[in-house]
């Protein structure tokens, strides 16, 4: 994944946080079809990955990931509707505040040691 | 502190991060005089404040905090002109994102389940 100059994390509720981890989650299973698959690229467990999914599900009104039916694969995970939108509306949100920051930014970037290379 | 709907965090450098815990801490310094008062106030040990400080002020060409000499009360510490130029830098930074992610923060919200109140 591309470095990123921010991180941003919003309280969709105070009790409802998106931040860059679900964010790459839900992007790694729109990715790969798979849960275990977009946990596994951020090194995170199935569980975990699996917990903070079933986290976001429950926090919206429709679901944003659904299983696939089983099959000799072992099935698989897709973004919902909702779900790609949640996904996109991260990424704008990433993007128009990294747009908004970035003179600030330069500003105080000219305040710091100059770099050891 | 007021609740914020974001938490940002900067790369100013790939490992020169500044986020709401130093901005806070800054904050504190400014407010309190101390750094033992900055990091009491947000739950921090003083040895916890006075690392994150010192990571900062080596970042920096000049340092952000300096400590005032000894005296009875054991000295305290205040912001520098670069110092108070980061946190309020960083303090415009999270508002320009804020303002900047507003109407998408506002789609999002839409998709949540009620809230139960």
């Amino acid at each position: 994944m591309e470095r990123r100059t921010i991180s941003l994390r919003v309280a969709l509720r105070p009790d409802t946080l998106l931040g860059p981890g679900k964010a790459d989650l839900l992007q790694g299973i729109r990715d790969t079809g798979s849960i275990a698959a977009a946990g596994r690229r951020m090194g995170m467990s199935y569980k975990r990955a699996w917990y903070l999914i079933d986290t976001l599900n429950n926090s919206f009104e429709e679901p944003l990931v659904v299983a696939s039916k089983g099959g000799r694969t072992g099935g698989g995970a897709q973004l919902t509707t909702p779900g790609n939108a949640v996904l996109d509306g991260y990424r704008r949100m990433e993007a128009a505040a990294t747009s908004a920051v970035a003179d600030e930014l330069a500003h105080l970037v000219e305040l710091l040691k100059p770099a050891i290379d």
